[in-house]
């Protein structure tokens, strides 16, 4: 097979002290790690999207990006030099899953019928190369937003046509991860939202959303599908207002239209932060309410407002979140995804190796960092002893549901005086610093 | 009785020529329109807690608020005042509501006894002068956050007896608020949420707090309040993140714990647009799942990251307000409820009644306007006509759970060419601006 | 010559009652408001790339706009074709001045030549349609931000290469300004700013930037070009930070560099909002430093992060942007320049004329209530009583600059009470309410 | 002497394994790096009105913190008890600095009179405690913000009488600082600024401020004060709008003003990161100006929009803060003094304690790296070499100024093809993410 990225070789661990930009420092994926191996805790996923298909465009400028097919020029031709170089990608990072929308891996042809010829000429493609190369889908998608029909929305069209058109298309995307055993099955709105609330029925919407997900969901168990559905939350981008706007929005609308049993949740970092919450926090959301399904792994800019899909290397995050992670059992049949793009600056091939070793290193020191936070059990000891009043006494009471108002009223009145302990934050804060600079 | 604002009289309409800055431009109590009062539409209230208690402090500097009973040292003289000029003031503006915290009104005694006695003696008086006055109690709440034995929460602490106190606080509260007759009692979380992480429970807070929640509704039921209960969302301040963080997570939390049929929402404005939403969102999200409650008026600045409590002025904001409000048929048994401080800056007492009808103002000219929107559709229509596709057809049968993938692909496969029409979001736009720059 | 908007006929003035969509409500070009045509207040002026270039593309979708030259190919014809299509637009609403990047008008060629030639035939073709139509240049500029060469920047990059080909296409650019007659040049920035400081050399790319401004001056100079020089603050996007932050960045950026007598700052309402101010602010301080050159007319959304370019709607900001000019005599030789885009869902030709449309009443309307603010002066006089103490004794004294800290501690401590008074930003909020709400 | 913290010993070195709460894990106050002793690369500063004043109040709650001074009623005695503790506070943490306002030390009296004689007795006892402990006094500063007098402002206040004020009680602090011997004096303008511009003359207010800075600089020579003067900015907080915004508008106006020579800047990371900046951004923009005087060493919250003031407990921050400060040549006679505060819930008095620690070391383990950041050089020559064509040929002509728009032309007509460089984002994010990690 043609090689594509000649100036690169495979990735090996090198340890921290290596000096050598094309290594991992922290990533060793078979070192076994309580009881698992390192690629088994985390399950790195290659996004399609943003490592084969994007050209760094931006709002202001086109595209920067050099790409070996960049002289392929016939469609299919083109789709079948990035499937290839893709696996490439994949065994010279030794990243065993892979994401992709179903319009990243082929090209829209004259009509739905010859589109989705396309698509099953690349799948029947993907699916050797897969076994050749013993690689894994961790999910597919349908992309439901470039095209321009989809300029209202998707399955929250005003368009009747549309609507059915998103739905056919949807159908075949599942049918094509299925197909190819994706692990998941991911639903991302991107125009599930709205721009103005002047020409918009907002009620009427997001029932029609939750009819279309309905359809998923039956036509799922009509196929066989054993994959897990999720849901991925954003607040906005492109649209004003997106419906899936966080962790706490999609569990809300999933327990209305009793949509809870077929879905979790695929959580972005980049999404959590541009809906004000930390990664951390909407991870220990879902996971308190059996909800974690999968992670897209990247970054965002504190002071930047809007999507810009960093790879993740900021280790206090890659921590907290893989801190969740162990505390859930583990993320599988999830994985972490890189929902992630080089900088439009970043714009060599080579760029796309440093960008994934940064993540996947990144994301390797957190585990290491709170597999270790949580053996020695510091946080999780406070954590125990600061909540122990309700162990007891009046706290048992409170948390067995024998006391009501009355009876804590009456506790309340006999007993005056309250003592408060500190919270430490600060305290917790050096030690979480002390793991994370001192784990060796 | 005592005059305290003697430099300004009542105050009436005078339409919007008026010169006079102690007039209503636009707030014509008794004018009917679409058959109902302005004042049985908007229902206003006034806060108790920004205007007779709060002085003017903020993180960098102390109280700067002249008023008429800064002279009264007694704690319980000084309550007595401020309900008395309450009630002046309510009078003087034509205001029918108010609402209050329990510690608003009576100040703490040595312990919850004493507090309870004092509260007792001040709910006495307030009743006479309710009825003496013909004023009316829009709702109760609870201050469990103020106090230093809130610092871990109430409902959400870490310590028991905190939390029993809790209990018994809200349960007095409650009781105070059916003694007044109050048509909706508020749960306002203030210290509900959770600085950090590290030394936070979240799955049990929130298990916690609903417990307590389901211990109110049992309560209720038990002495017969009639009244609505109503959950205010907050997203963060004074908390680092505050589990009531909008109106979808609200929703989201009720349904999970079965709460949802005992509880409707407390929309404020700055609270919609700390969360990253406009208060017209919010408002119709609860709306479209029945749970809009009642409002605080209010509105923040758009280039500040904490709660403002500015008085509502911006008029594009009132009239989408009131057209969600007469879209769901009233607010009532909720109200418009003044969650709004005059500035630090506004220290005179008559900057409390200009303050007052500025917002009062505001937002009966947006009732105005609304209700004229609403007459001559032209919004209405143009969104009727944009889904007219799901009226019939195909669209038709999707609503009407018809058909799933199979047919929707069939169909889509058939019927290649889609014809989205423009949104006209900025024609819409000006058609707002023609009805908010020329209502007569 | 050919007609392009086939489907809308000219616009006129008809009036705030007129159910035309098609119609001016508020912007009657010639009629006088304080001995001045509407049409010499507002400069209004259309933007090429929003009007004929930009085709509805954003980050997660291709584009939707229906425009009458979607079907012409070869770059030269399409590039002729928008040219005349742009004189119809202007033609029909009315508008006297456009405004334009090089690269809007004319495609690049294969080397820099090419590129000029061709900017050279369409300048030409441009003129003459000017002189036919007698149209007007308010400002041109050269697109240094959208090619990948630029990818580092442009006088800020870090490649000598770059920076020259910059400063040639800068001088084409000022060139071709001239020729047409341009009253201003402008300077935006797009990739002048750093994605991070680890690759930066901050200190060295602002030397640079302010390198080739001079070059700027020197050239302008020499060939005689008469408009007024402008610097366009944005405070990110598409760069991470960018040098033009805001307003009170580029006046110290200009002082430090000497260069404050040759440049002025063209100030638009998103970038405003982004960078945390208000329009009314970035104008005000402008205007206070003597330093107001011209406006971008458009307006953000204040919960999303980037910058939107809406039309301008809002009347708030028309009004309080159009009282600060005003103020300042007017904006000439600078204009309102419609930096404003159609919503990706408005995407008919006729939303170009109903957007425009909007944006031209909103400012009219504006124009209109700060006119007649103005001459009544409620706000003047407020301001004016207000600073009244420093007109006489010790505030004379002080700013007259006779005294200093030794006579001041003697005033205070001979001075000890202190009377403030209320700054009723209440009352003045309604007071502009009343004005914006019944202006006739 | 009295001992205020009777549970806390004095702080030592114990390195980073240590298990001991109450020791530095990363500063070790005498030992040497890069010829300097760590006190003396980090100066480290106790801020008075955190550590010694604040009670732990918020908007929303009352003051929570348990000090040992709480049974001290007279204000005087409470003064002395404090100023006691704070050296006490600073031996047991071998901090050499600290730095006050003027409110913070001593309480207002019934005048100014009585209040500077308050300040004068408290201040000899200090300058007696400063010489036997040996310590010093970084900056000191006066509060002109919490008064009510200062509603409108200081030195930008409306009302001439105030103005008189503000300069009588600068003209005492800045004696005072001078009788202490400080090192800066610090001008933080927490009312100098706007809460609407319905009500203000912005420009007068810039002038006003301008004027009285040129008074205290002109006092200061006349008593010799051989401190630094320091402005430090703040976007907003308490004001909608602070004049001295950011490093870059606070060099602009000083520009404006002639001001430049005497004003350096002090930064606090906090008020960076609330201008949209990083704390490294707005550090190397003084850098780059000489502008760089003293650093607040605190963090905020990135999803929080008001000032936190936490203490700095974040390594990337501190490192590449240390970064520009080894790049700057030292921060003296500046230092880095925690304007930070413990959280409301971290309230007892070992908090402190454990608060400093965890800021000390944050800073402390920041330097180690930086140090050898720079002593490797990674970034450094990355950054060299991606410059490295202006330094000869056609790039050392641009920097030399031997070149124009002219000359540029030619060069550019003549090279067409340009070769532009990956600016390696992501691996220098990898590289630094190595040194924090592997720091030994």
């Amino acid at each position: 097979m043609k090689e594509y990225f000649n100036n690169v070789s495979k990735i090996n661990y090198e340890g921290p002290d290596s000096k050598n930009p094309y290594s991992f420092k922290y990533y060793n994926p078979d070192e076994v790690i309580g009881g698992k191996k390192m690629r088994d805790h985390l399950r790195f996923s290659m996004s399609y999207w943003h490592t084969l298909t994007a050209n760094g465009t931006d709002q202001f400028g086109s595209g920067t990006m050099v790409r070996p097919w960049d002289n392929v020029n016939d469609k299919m031709e083109l789709a079948k030099a990035r499937m290839e170089a893709a696996f490439e990608f994949m065994n010279k990072l030794d990243i065993d899953y892979f994401c992709f929308h179903d319009r990243d891996i082929a090209p829209e042809g004259k009509d739905l019928a010859e589109t989705n010829k396309n698509l099953d000429e690349i799948v029947a493609m993907c699916k050797d190369l897969m076994k050749k190369n013993n690689k894994k889908l961790l999910w597919g998608t349908a992309n439901l937003f470039n095209n321009p029909r989809f300029v209202h929305g998707a399955g929250t069209t005003c368009n009747a046509n549309v609507y059915a058109y998103s739905a056919a298309q949807l159908k075949k995307a599942i049918e094509v991860t299925n197909e190819l055993g994706g692990e998941n099955y991911v639903f991302w709105g991107g125009r599930e939202g709205y721009e103005t609330l002047l020409n918009t029925d907002m009620g009427f919407e997001m029932d029609n959303f939750a009819r279309i997900l309905q359809m998923a969901v039956d036509y799922a168990k009509k196929i066989g599908f054993k994959g897990q559905f999720l849901i991925e939350p954003k607040p906005k981008e492109p649209t004003k207002h997106q419906y899936d706007f966080d962790v706490a929005t999609v569990l809300g609308f999933l327990r209305k239209y009793k949509l809870e049993d077929y879905f979790k949740i695929n959580i972005e970092a980049n999404h959590a932060t541009l809906a004000g919450h930390t990664f951390q926090h909407e991870i220990c959301l879902a996971r308190n309410n059996n909800a974690l399904g999968s992670l897209d792994a990247n970054q965002g800019d504190p002071h930047l407002g809007w999507d810009t899909d960093q790879f993740p290397t900021n280790v206090y995050d890659t921590t907290l979140s893989m801190y969740e992670v162990l505390k859930n059992g583990g993320i599988a049949p999830g994985g972490l995804n890189f929902d992630a793009k080089v900088r439009r600056a970043s714009f060599e091939p080579e760029d796309l190796f440093l960008a994934y070793i940064a993540g996947m290193d990144s994301f390797a020191k957190g585990l290491r960092i709170a597999y270790k936070l949580l053996q020695d059990a510091p946080i999780e000891n406070f954590i125990k002893e600061r909540y122990s009043s309700f162990s007891t006494g009046i706290g048992k009471d409170i948390v067995d549901g024998k006391v009501g108002f009355d009876e804590l009223e009456k506790y309340a009145l006999e007993n005056n005086v309250i003592n408060n302990k500190s919270g430490r934050q600060e305290y917790l804060e050096s030690v979480v610093n002390q793991y994370i600079l001192e784990d060796k």
